[in-house]
């Protein structure tokens, strides 16, 4: 926890918060603070800056300042074949703290169908994996998550808007272009299950403008590749 | 597993291997595989070919040839400060997947000592975990993994030869310079624990010639460190 994330309802008036739970147990046993001692804050979808511990027994009490932009949004949108529950957890905190503003979670034929009966889909908990990723990489500005279901209507009728005016590719081992390097413009990133997308699936995304590009002959897991990608990329 | 890792002991004639236990399982319950199906497979160190399933009952027997070069190995030598055991079995799978053939964990200050003493350490448990990496890729030569449980002398005395000729780098967030992109030479990469170096270890390692580089404002996980860094230098 490299930031403290505040949440609204967490002032107790204009320069004042009053945090327990989770963060209090965090700053009680991993920073070991003390009255007086000043830790990152910040407001969610807002500036960053300090707060000084003022009261620390069953709740923590901060008084807070904020006076500094969050980093720059990753200009990238991320969609991904639903991964593994285990795996989510980490892809979706990773992408967050990569700077990832926008998460597409799709189906696709080799996404059990398991998955998506997953506790770990719930919106508290997906708020609180992008919660973890913002507080490891000091920023303050959550990623919009959406579930899509269904592939075919996602990919022909939603996602030709959503990556207008991007560059839009998919990681496929086959492809024939390499992936680019060091892009100046906004990606859209397709990420398929494990497995690979079948074919039909890479037919319906080329016809939705995507351009497959290889990573080389590795195969990366889910969690690597988004790091992979990002680091290529930007 | 998009390659099973075959061992010397594996096998039965020049061209048969008889399998038990993760790989079996694996190949029954994940591949869903019957006899006639054919497998990617991997010598250990060696070359990668298919192998034909002659027998699959309580064991699992494959007629094995073996004719392709595994993928080119990553010029990067990768030190890391020891991460906390539950991070390392996913670095070690990681790096192993992403190429890296020579690893070395470290010691530093604000490593936990308790780390140390990890069952996951063990070179059983290291040799898993590279398995696994492998596995994912497709790839067959094991990464070299060294335990150095003390900084200065590593730093001092076996650092400057292990990353002779290279580029050698450590992300640190003050860093003056960016981290460079798309290098044409082999790369040692330092990766500090969480928490970061602190400035005498910084010091120490730019005595030892490595420049420290940044990554940009935002604090990242090591196993997220790891694929934006490989991501961004090769």
């Amino acid at each position: 926890m490299n930031l403290i994330l505040l949440f609204p309802d967490d002032f107790v008036d204009a320069h004042r918060v009053r945090l327990s739970g989770r963060r209090l147990e965090h700053v009680r046993s991993v920073h070991r603070a003390a009255v007086g001692d000043s830790l990152v804050v910040g407001l969610v979808n807002g500036s960053i800056g300090r707060g000084v511990v003022t009261s620390l027994s069953d709740t923590l009490e901060l008084s807070v300042s904020l006076s500094d932009d969050p980093p720059a949004p990753l200009p990238l949108t991320l969609v991904l074949a639903l991964p593994r529950p285990k795996v989510l957890h980490r892809v979706i905190a990773g992408a967050t703290s990569l700077g990832v503003k926008r998460i597409c979670l799709l189906n696709a034929w080799r996404v059990e169908k398991s998955y998506w009966k997953s506790p770990r889909l719930s919106a508290a908990n997906l708020l609180l994996q992008s919660t973890l990723g913002l507080e490891q990489a000091r920023d303050t500005v959550l990623p919009t998550i959406t579930l899509h279901r269904l592939f075919r209507p996602f990919v022909e009728d939603e996602l030709p808007a959503l990556a207008s005016g991007s560059l839009a590719l998919v990681p496929h081992p086959t492809a024939a272009s390499e992936c680019p390097r060091a892009v100046d413009r906004p990606v859209t990133l397709v990420i398929g299950p494990e497995g690979g997308f079948i074919d039909m699936e890479i037919a319906s995304l080329t016809r939705a403008g995507f351009t497959p590009v290889t990573l080389g002959a590795r195969i990366l897991r889910v969690e690597t590749a988004v790091g992979a990608v990002v680091g290529r990329l930007f």
